[in-house]
């Protein structure tokens, strides 16, 4: 069956939301109109953009004669509905008016996603639709796609992922420059990497909601946003990234998903976003600027790693068309896409079950002895000792000294109780940090 | 509608050949019977095996049961055909009677796709089944989905491929070890990512393959085999290797697809595969080992890159259970995926039109006026210089020297004429080598 242009009438798509990202979608609808109509199989007719305001200032490419408030009546019109309002209402009655209307819907909306996908899910399925969000993970990077379908005959171990580009942004140039977490912010701030206020960035509710949506997608299990431990990046220091770099790390905003089995043999799922030292040869350290990267684990492939632009108007766009194209050919060749998967409905685990290898940086008493009463600690907790550094301070009138262990690989509840046995010694002036190694 | 295994009957899956990819599929099909039936919506029941001996030795997982010399009738009583024969005869020919019996086909053969890709996408079309082919090209990392599907709504500009990992492994060999080619080679087959007869990889030959694959997808036009310009790595030594690390860059063989202009203003794009000065900070310069990794060059998306295993029996069956899974999909929801799409139809350009920067090194005679008169020749060709280094070679009695001259961007056909017209200078000793630089 050759796709032939023309011979089908038009797909009537409705835009929600004309901002950045809207706007770039507008623009290849317009722009690359014969292109995707050979692509798709028949033309994809642009029918209308619900904006909030008539009257803002919009680009040129966009046709004013298009734009509407009533987004309510333009999504039971369309064939299909991208959704680039953001948020969770009126986004989320709109995405499920457009199913139940028998419209694909294709969103970037993570957040929506994170707090709501089942019920979105249900939607879709009930109406025979699809439902894509390729755009809600790390913008133009190709991530959904490959979990959900390259991966499908796969065994995803863990997901390593840097999914938010304000916050590897700010940490890269916290390591190459110097600066302070404040300065870094007002850098990012200043060339528009980061918003006005910062908060869902640099205190990880941006990147826990796409931790979500990989883990559901990777386990075939339902991962809220509530389910996702989450530390941001506001309590990191110039010194704990001149830290990472003189142990040979780059500390970095990791967004994590691994299976994992209890000490009492029940398997589960862990989800969490924190900073991590990541050693500077991994694939992920060299991610640099804003740029996102999902690192990835499967039993039969290994090591994959899927790396490119996190966010922007233009890189948000590609996911988005991508999407779109796919949904439209399903309408043409018939099909549909994946439904939502979550068979295997593993229990998310409590993070103090998450293992890793652990640098823990005291300040301690600069005199004989005291290596033996810290590192006494940890064995009584059985956390065992891969590395120790210890360098004398030179500054101020008593001697200290900057200890740093690293740790083999432990469970965070053993961890968190040694740092609090260790904390109380008196030979121990202060735990300035304990960050989790890759 | 839910996915409710067991309400459905079984697909019938054979698989053609039981190699170290076969034997591994034949194992996931085995192990993960229940979760892949969840996933794809039914159970896939493995119904025969094809091979060409029934004694030959095999891995336990293998039920001699299901052996059978017969491919002919096997393909006729499938469901889904996974071809992992390799070769171009019997395969092509079962891969076609496996789709006009009506069965879906997934196959790792990149060098029938590279050759006779059209028949079989007609094939396919003609019967309204799916052909699926991510093993093809890069073993596990999902790239033949992410280009026809996540990138259907952009536009491909340049795809830059490390798609070979038994030459990837050799260059990284002699970068790290300084090994010679002849000692990396012999290394690489000691640890088995080279083949007794390493031909097909050293000459670019199964790189070419992938490039052309690669090139059909991501322009929409048919690349053929023929059509794919290929230098392999045969003529490189420890002395380039050394050369280009001291220029900071890493020399990588690449496949390069891209779109380009003629100067009379032709559209077409150029495939290639050839030796390439990468530079050190570039995302593929930290491809190491046998590792492969495609990076993507899109209009809207920007820079994206893929990276993971490309060979190997568990990582390529990786690629091929996705795909299964996804052809199964189909047969249980309906619809197929995409079909092949050629409307583009570009021309193929000569190499005489690829535009890049170059390294051309020299040996000259070490005495003044050298340059100027290297210079010239540059000029007359209108090649201008980016950089030039000069280093007086310490051994020898007559006085000589190495001149390492880096071109701006400028087209393979002036810059050939001008090595021609340069090696021609009686100051000239020796051209060493002509290397396009990333």
């Amino acid at each position: 069956m050759a796709l032939t242009p023309g011979s089908r009438p038009p797909l009537r798509v409705a835009v929600l939301g004309c901002g950045v990202v809207g706007t770039e979608v507008v623009r290849r609808l317009v722009t690359e109109g014969d292109e995707l109509a050979a692509r798709v199989g028949t033309r994809l007719e642009l029918v209308g953009i619900a904006v909030r305001s008539l009257d803002a200032e919009r680009d040129e490419v966009v046709d004013r004669d298009l734009l509407t408030t009533d987004a309510d009546a333009l999504v039971r019109s369309a064939d299909v509905v991208v959704e680039l309002m953001g948020g969770i209402e009126p986004a989320r009655s709109l995405v499920l008016a457009a199913l139940g209307a028998g419209a694909c819907v294709v969103t970037a909306n993570k957040a929506l996603l994170a707090q709501d996908g089942p019920t979105l899910y249900a939607a879709a399925d009930a109406a025979g639709v699809d439902l894509y969000f390729e755009a809600a993970v790390a913008g133009a990077i190709p991530i959904v796609r490959p979990v959900r379908e390259s991966l499908a005959g796969d065994t995803v171990q863990r997901l390593l992922g840097i999914v938010n580009g304000t916050t590897n942004y700010v940490l890269d140039s916290m390591t190459t420059e110097g600066l302070d977490l404040e300065q870094a912010v007002k850098e990012a701030q200043a060339l528009g990497y980061a918003e006005a206020d910062p908060t869902a960035d640099v205190e990880g509710y941006d990147a826990a909601a796409k931790a979500a949506i990989l883990a559901s997608l990777a386990f075939h299990t339902r991962v809220a946003l509530d389910d996702v431990d989450r530390t941001g990046i506001t309590a990191l220091t110039a010194a704990d990234v001149a830290w990472a770099e003189r142990t040979g790390h780059v500390l970095k905003l990791l967004a994590v998903a691994e299976r994992a089995r209890t000490a009492e043999g029940r398997d589960g799922v862990l989800v969490r976003v924190q900073p991590t030292l990541v050693p500077a040869d991994h694939p992920l350290a060299g991610v640099r600027q804003a740029f996102n990267a999902v690192f990835v684990e499967a039993e039969a492939a290994g090591e994959l790693m899927f790396y490119g632009r996190g966010a922007g108007g233009a890189p948000t766009s590609s996911a988005v068309l991508g999407d779109l194209v796919s949904v439209a050919r399903h309408r043409v060749l018939g099909g549909k896409g994946p439904v939502e998967s979550s068979h295997a409905d593993l229990p998310v685990l409590d993070r103090g079950e998450a293992r890793s290898r652990y640098q823990v940086r005291l300040e301690v008493d600069d005199r004989p002895g005291v290596l033996s009463r810290v590192a006494a600690e940890l064995a009584a907790q059985d956390v065992s000792i891969e590395s120790v550094r210890q360098t004398p301070q030179l500054t101020g009138d008593d001697a200290s000294a900057t200890l740093v262990i690293t740790t083999h690989t432990a469970p965070e509840r053993a961890v968190r109780a040694t740092v609090e046995a260790v904390a109380a010694l008196p030979v121990v002036r202060q735990v300035v940090s304990v960050l989790p190694v890759l």
